[in-house]
């Protein structure tokens, strides 16, 4: 555990090497151009521009939608266990994806905890028993406040047997 | 409806016309580099190679997988309304996505009909109502016969207002 907050700063540059470490390891998000939006510790928000995840529809693709938005859900729980020293291996799970309409412009990307879940007992539980659970929640906004796509995902984070020491192999996303 | 049922060589045709057609209409799909497998009426499956779709681990990406899975799906309803010569919208709705274990190799993903459901009822209803919904299951295979991931999806067909005569123009993935 860290015994400071992070400043605004801090967390931004954390989020900012996160998504570099992404586009390093990840091809397709390379492709879809995913960027950083914006982090609070509590929520983080990931920006994709149409062009590259178009559909022949001319909105947003499907798999773009969900790719962005389970990215954007795990890497809210990498950034709390890096911010924490924790070196883990984060998967997902299991995820249900809503598309409820069509976007057809850039998008963004917003991943919290589900209601249900909590860092505390999420952190309580890896430091038990080496590896934990927690469910996140995501969506893309749309029209009117109303979400265009949702996404519930459930994240397993494990610790690493031998922990690596070079920063930039850093575990990236499922 | 037809009246004749297609060969296998009318449906590898017609399969692949819509492979060629997902690669011009959604630039994700060809940064996934997605083919056609094999198409016989009741099961699609579509090929990817690993590379594009690699993450920093090593393995696939799950939202690669998950893409993959949605057009599969996405394809085989397209697929048997092609076939029909229905001239509809298809959309994804809602999905569940299991990642079970981690993919080391180029995948195949396999869609068919859920168990609970079948053309004639969605057939049936689209004639009668215009659109109507049907479940779908794909997987990508992993080893010892057990599926590495799974995908069950709803996915809604709505007949156009206005059918589209060019044929390249036809509607592809959501």
């Amino acid at each position: 555990m860290v015994s400071t907050a992070p400043s605004p700063t801090d967390r931004h540059e954390a989020a900012q090497a996160l998504v570099d470490f992404i586009h390093e390891g990840i091809p397709l998000a390379r492709d879809m151009a995913l960027q950083l939006h914006h982090y609070d510790g509590e929520q983080l928000t990931l920006a994709a521009p149409l062009a590259p995840n178009v559909n022949d529809k001319g909105c947003a693709f499907g798999g773009s939608l969900v790719s962005v938005m389970t990215l954007t859900g795990w890497g809210l729980v990498e950034l709390a266990l890096r911010a924490r020293g924790e070196d883990c291996d984060v998967f997902v799970g299991e995820s249900t994806v809503r598309y409820l309409s069509p976007v057809w412009d850039d998008f963004l990307s917003a991943a919290q905890l589900a209601p249900e879940a909590d860092w505390t007992t999420f952190f309580g539980t890896l430091a038990a028993r080496g590896k934990a659970r927690i469910e996140v929640t995501c969506a893309v906004p749309g029209d009117e406040g109303k979400p265009a796509a949702t996404l519930s995902a459930r994240f397993v984070a494990k610790r690493r047997a031998h922990p690596r020491t070079d920063a930039a192999s850093a575990n990236a996303a499922k």
